[in-house]
């Protein structure tokens, strides 16, 4: 029986359940003030290439930390198990998507690196403090997202389209909002565009690639972050012979305080 | 005999000139790396309504330094005699402008208070260091500024519409502004506006109220700071007996780093 209903605020209890099979659902609004990350594990020289892929990309991969080949552990970001820690995960075989599991210790090898990557739930935190509305949040939906003609730099075979989320506001909110997200770059940073969609190659803002329908109203000016979305474009571009990620929106709680995206986290290591 | 072609890098030099009648042009390109304000001067009721008119409009209004009462100098700004040291002055009485002269010295009285307000000639120097264009200073002209139907907060009779200066530049451009701009609380900070000039009241953009009309590219997206124009509008709305300030583009010019704009100046004094 799982319980995903009531918000369970403690990150330590959060990843119990999820380690016992207890919650599988989507993680945002449980876990407390806890940074939550997206996953990426690769083996071998797939993921050599991918953490150049990363450093490469910091707007859209920002790196909270890399695992050592073959252990499932991260232990600057909390007390993890990745074979079980995250409730969905998704695997990919030759870049195509081939299955939505919930424990993937079948699947781990000794040559298997993790890499944990900042979400935009810490700077959608930081908005909602400032009185900015987050209006994907608002309407409980999810955020919408877009492949842009905005190219990545490429690393061995990972490349691709820059993949943005939107965020519509109204002009002064969208300054503020700037503001405050260069001081996340470990939450994808400040925006990548404002303004004309179709400058970045998006031709109608009403359909997005990913996520659900955007709410734009009257006077709202279209803000794009840099998305958490574009390694998994990546990975259908580079096709390695296995790739799993977290299923979206089912991420990786960390026992890091989400305020910690606020700075590079070197040296930063949980009570 | 003026000498105004070659550009003064030493702004003791270029003060002394100025003192002595032998410049009195546009100080931009003059004075090297140091900070050059916006100047008001106000007696008496006047200079304390109007004291807290900054104080409660500080993106127009940033105060870098307030004068004793019938003290012409400002020492945590440099050796500045305020009767003489700037090249053009304009002249109000009953909010009416009635001259330019280049000296004030006649004008001056006991009970006169100098308000030296930040200018925007600081960040723009930051946005040209990274290599964002500030494209009235590639063509030779006077910003673009807009009276807007946003309003100030009133102070005793002061008050008035917040006069903004606008600069077009493509989006990601706009985005690095904001963030290098909100550094720079002591010359104007973040922009105000961005996008839809009519959100703000702005009928005709290719129209400015003061400066040269706008180089709009495109892909520009329109960026609207708030600007050191803004008190003469109030001074207007006043209508104080007599109030002296700089004429356009001909500013104080202080011993101070350009630099310091980028953050408050409370016990900051020239070396």
């Amino acid at each position: 029986m799982t319980d995903q209903i009531r918000a369970i605020s403690s990150p330590k209890e959060l990843r119990a359940r999820i380690r016992e099979g207890r919650f599988t659902g989507p993680t945002a609004g449980h876990g407390g003030e806890a940074l939550q990350a997206n996953l990426v594990m690769l083996r071998g020289e797939d993921a050599q290439e991918f953490l150049r892929f990363c450093q490469a990309n910091p707007r859209p991969c920002p790196l909270l930390a890399v695992g050592e080949p073959g252990d499932p552990s991260l232990p600057s970001l909390g007390d993890i198990d990745l074979r079980h820690d995250v409730p969905r995960y998704r695997v990919w075989r030759d870049g195509e998507l081939v299955g939505e599991p919930t424990d993937i210790a079948d699947l781990w090898t000794d040559d298997m690196v993790s890499f944990a990557l900042g979400c935009s739930f810490s700077f959608e935190d930081a908005l909602t403090r400032a009185g900015i509305p987050v209006r994907h949040q608002d309407a409980g939906r999810n955020v919408p997202m877009y492949r842009t003609n905005l190219a990545t730099r490429p690393a061995g075979r990972f490349s691709g389209p820059l993949v943005v989320s939107l965020r519509a506001m109204p002009a002064a909110d969208a300054i503020e909002a700037i503001s405050i997200c260069e001081r996340f770059p470990l939450a994808h940073g400040a925006p990548v565009h404002i303004g004309d969609p179709a400058q970045i190659g998006i031709e109608d803002i009403h359909t997005p690639d990913y996520g659900d329908a955007p709410d734009i109203r009257p006077g709202d000016i279209p803000v794009f972050w840099a998305c958490g979305v574009t390694p998994q474009a990546a990975i259908t571009t580079a096709k390695p012979a296995l790739a799993i990620t977290h299923a979206p929106g089912h991420m990786l709680v960390t026992d890091i305080p989400s305020s910690h995206a606020e700075r590079r986290l070197t040296g930063v290591h949980p009570a």
